[in-house]
């Protein structure tokens, strides 16, 4: 059966350590829905958010081939009830009479305006990832001209 | 000269263009300092954000043989005024007692606390990367658990 998963995985900063972590899925079969790496508090270690959709046999292979790379520190495969947040910054709209509706809508996910033009408005909103998902089929029918989404973010509870 | 700079590409979904794509900044020893790749509001593109560091005569390479790849669709490399932000959940403390002295740091950066344990509490916050990292270093004297950021998310402002 394909389910979607969410791996925590610490790595050392090294210039190709993101295409080894990315290339041993995709060798796999395994789709990466989303990714996202940065620095931690220490310079020399970054923390990579994984979401991939396949079986739960092959991510166990994986995840041990993941361990025996030189630059890998840690794999966690994220129990389900982890805190999750995405992100995401979207501009939508094509008329200044929509406008009122249209933040309306923002109000009730409490999206916050940090850019306007004459006919668009740009929201950022941070959250669980259904509810940012929401959030874009809503402002669909006032035109979206872009959008970008971090991919979920996520660690877990104590 | 050495700078930093944020790259907006668009992309066709397919499970090997994020190593494509990371492949042609390492194979010019440009460092990725950032990533991050989710859907847009189309199903078959994904929007990546990619922080890097380096020259930019090689950048200006680098953008033109992204153009090239075949899953590749759009290529920006952002303005300085753009849109940045960042997300981080962050879990520190070691005592009950310093319990209140954290949550005082966290309203002034009005993060949110998301999970409560005994001895430690996860925060998190949303905003321009330089204040994610000032609020790590605020708490590192209550003692760093465990961190992720995103990674810078942008978009051009209109």
């Amino acid at each position: 059966m394909q389910s979607k998963y969410v791996l925590s995985v610490l790595v050392e900063n090294d210039s190709g350590v993101l295409i080894r972590v990315a290339g041993l899925f995709s060798r796999r079969g395994y789709n990466i829905h989303s990714l996202n790496v940065a620095e931690t508090e220490d310079k020399k270690t970054s923390r990579m958010t994984i979401v991939v959709q396949g079986d739960l046999r092959t991510l166990d292979q994986i995840e041990k081939q993941l361990l025996k790379l030189i630059d890998v520190k840690e794999v966690l495969v994220l129990p389900e009830d982890s805190v999750c947040r995405e992100h995401i910054l979207i501009r939508a709209g094509n008329s200044v009479e929509e406008r009122a509706s249209m933040i309306e809508v923002a109000n009730l996910f409490r999206a916050k305006i940090v850019d306007v033009s004459h006919d668009s408005l740009m929201f950022e909103l941070t959250g669980e990832p259904q509810k940012i998902t929401s959030f874009v089929n809503l402002l669909k029918q006032y035109g979206i001209k872009k959008l970008v989404r971090t991919g979920i973010s996520a660690l877990e509870r104590s």
